[in-house]
């Protein structure tokens, strides 16, 4: 770390200045799904890009562009940043504190609709670009900036940007959108995402409710659906679609020495849940495999009939449940839609219909990877204690579509907190998370640059 | 029916006479649920009875009083009229093509909230006492009112009128608040009715609505009560709470002639509602029976999680579930619940919660009792067809509480038709059916009067 002591040194004392960067990203707002201020949103970005003497292109997807920069030298290494510039939608903005627009800072923390998700981020990788070439003048990598402007909408379009710049994927690694601290100070890293196919299940009875009188000789849906989701899954949490396993791999032995490092705060999470235990008992090692390591299949919503105060006796005509398959490498969701119809008809329910709503490959970097390497190991030493590793965490985004099928590895981290409300209001980060950041997304580049040139970062 | 022929044509005579009092009855807004018009609706139906000679009591139930008549002679029998004086609220006032208040007639049918259920009722019945008195002086039986102030409200408070005037269940048999006559002419009676449980299953996993990433380790309620309603039923429809069929009759002799006989027109029912065929391919006889005499567990309402459109990967911290049992003679709602409690704890449900929201026992009247003999017969005789019987019909009321658990017969029978729209915009009679009703419950009065006076009624 000491070659970069001068880089933290330059960073610390133009804090102000990178932090009015973030706050004239956060004031402009980009809400994609609502197409507000998505041009001026890019505009920005671009000419963020052009200080750092990057290449620009807008790239169209077939809806919110890309916003594409690359920093090319004879560097035998490319880096890319994935970040998106849109942001969800403030609502509702009653319950803000500060303008969500207004990027205020109050109390060491900057409020802003998108700070936390994705702008922060963003920033913080812009200046730290800056800041190497500022005190370095050359970067020791190449450097490519994807920026997505419509994660919040699905990133439906976006892997269309590949075919109008092809050379965007050509890179040896992403450091990917975003990431948190812990509580207690660690960085968490993701090295992959869950895929997930999401279903709508429906039964149909009469065309009409009927007076609950009827239920003696008229099929009810309710019913109907009750007992095809019990074949789906018994109380031993066992998915009974026949195949639903078969691309189902174990956790390497590297996987499972990350998985025994991971903290699980089991204690406090039970306590804060109100619950007693865990899904079938589980703890420790197993409970943290099943987490992060097994599909899922599960019950997002239900409904049909009544469902008022009160008693209605009414025989509904319909019913509907809502199922979301978090899924994990090389599951296929269209395979598992396939799979599911076979299942329902083996069990005479040829009468539900499947609708599907969302489906996506699950993402995953093997750890062994020297760029999840370079990350996993400078963390500890940065922030002082072994980072929280997900192997495959929660959340969505086009990782798969951009990085997992061209064997690209992504590793996800960045400014965040878990206070920093993501999607709600009064969404923030920490200035000094802020700071650290633009440090960290240095630190990695550089370790990152000198890997296989002789030097081990094992 | 000679007998009644001066009868017949006094009521014709007077018929604008009898239209006006039921104008003024359904003009008079007298909804329980709201205590809006209920003193004055009372008053009302006192004043008529006042008119019938009829010595009136105001009973206090404790919420609604209910208006008792008498008019007692030295007659053998006596016979009751149950009835109720309350109605439900106007609402969705948008959709009436005619002020639910204002009793307007229409091509030959009077649009009034509360006309079918029940005042078009209550009103023939005065009608066709105060009728009979004129012609014949003196009435063949003794004759009691029983008109609740609060059926729409669920009749809780209703038997309280036992306590304050005992004599009001001393009575040989009621005919019952109401009817209709089918598509083809026939009157419908009803013998009695199914009872009723009523409850919510609630499941409770964590204490908010979690992200669903969170379902691999933490406990789904949605699935937990899914599982759970999949021991109560299965797919061949039987309940598999032990000892709920215990005190399930077979239907009589009589009964299942009775059945046999009554109307249930499979395939228009089955195109009207857009069906292949009934619950568990059942057709005719054995349809038929499962209807009237069989009891059912019905799912009226589930609810949990996300239930808006598209997608929202939420793991949900409820599931609820409404439940009806439709029961029959002899179950009893408080002995289900325990036996339900002890089917959920014996399938390892201890936590599923239980939620009594209503129950009532069933009601149901020997065919073979005197006035539903007479009232069978004279309905065939009087409508020109075999009337369709329900030993058992859907719908609630107080049978049990007031005729039922005393053994008092009670027969149902009244002025709708199958468009009546009870409880629903448009709420109307046929004036022809009013006119008709009034002449047939003189001539069920006048017959019933001769039973066991060695005039066959067999």
């Amino acid at each position: 770390m000491t070659g970069l002591k001068d880089l933290y040194e330059y960073i610390d004392q133009h804090r102000d200045q990178y932090i009015s960067w973030l706050q004239e990203g956060c004031r402009q707002p980009s809400v994609s799904t609502q197409f507000r201020g998505i041009d001026e949103m890019a505009a920005m970005v671009e000419g963020y890009l052009l200080k750092l003497n990057a290449e620009v292109q807008i790239v169209p997807t077939g809806r919110h562009p890309v916003v594409y920069g690359k920093i090319l030298s004879d560097k035998e290494k490319t880096l890319s940043f994935y970040n998106h510039y849109d942001v969800q939608p403030e609502d509702p903005i009653e319950l803000w504190d500060y303008p969500p627009f207004g990027a205020e800072i109050h109390d060491g923390k900057l409020f802003a609709r998108g700070v936390a998700d994705n702008k922060g981020n963003l920033f913080a990788r812009i200046a730290a670009i800056h800041a190497y070439q500022q005190v370095y003048g050359e970067l020791p990598v190449n450097i490519k900036f994807f920026v997505d402007g419509e994660e919040e909408f699905g990133s439906i379009y976006t892997h269309h940007a590949i075919e109008n710049a092809p050379d965007i994927i050509e890179t040896d690694g992403y450091i990917w959108e975003s990431g948190y601290k812990t509580p207690d100070g660690a960085l968490s890293i993701r090295l992959g995402l869950k895929g997930m196919l999401y279903i709508e299940l429906r039964a149909k009875g009469a065309n009409t409710d009927l007076h609950s009188s009827n239920a003696a000789i008229i099929e009810n849906p309710a019913w109907r659906l009750v007992w095809a989701l019990n074949t789906l899954k018994g109380t031993d949490e066992r998915v009974k679609i026949e195949g639903f396993y078969d691309r189902v791999d174990q956790p390497s032995e590297l996987e499972k020495q990350m998985l025994a490092n991971m903290p699980l705060h089991e204690k406090e999470m039970l306590k804060n849940l109100e619950l007693e235990s865990f899904l079938l008992n589980l703890d420790g090692d197993e409970l943290k495999e099943k987490f992060i390591f097994q599909p899922t299949c599960t019950i997002c919503g239900i409904y049909s009939g009544y469902t008022g105060e009160g008693s209605k006796t009414v025989l509904p005509s319909e019913a509907k449940v809502k199922i979301d398959f978090r899924l994990v490498p090389d599951q296929d969701p269209d395979e598992i839609i396939v799979l599911l119809r076979k299942h329902l008809d083996k069990h005479g329910f040829e009468d539900i219909t499947i609708h599907k709503i969302s489906g996506k490959k699950a993402a995953k970097t093997d750890p062994g990877d020297p760029l999840a390497k370079v990350a996993i190991k400078e963390a500890e030493k940065f922030y002082g204690k072994p980072p929280q590793i997900f192997s495959m965490s929660p959340g969505t985004g086009p990782m798969y579509k951009l990085a997992a099928q061209y064997n690209i590895p992504a590793v996800s981290f960045g400014v965040g907190y878990e206070d920093s409300r993501i999607h709600a209001p009064n969404e923030n980060i920490r200035i000094e998370d802020f700071i650290e950041g633009i440090k960290f997304i240095c630190t990695v580049m550089h370790e990152y640059s000198l890997v296989n040139k002789g030097i081990s970062v094992g």
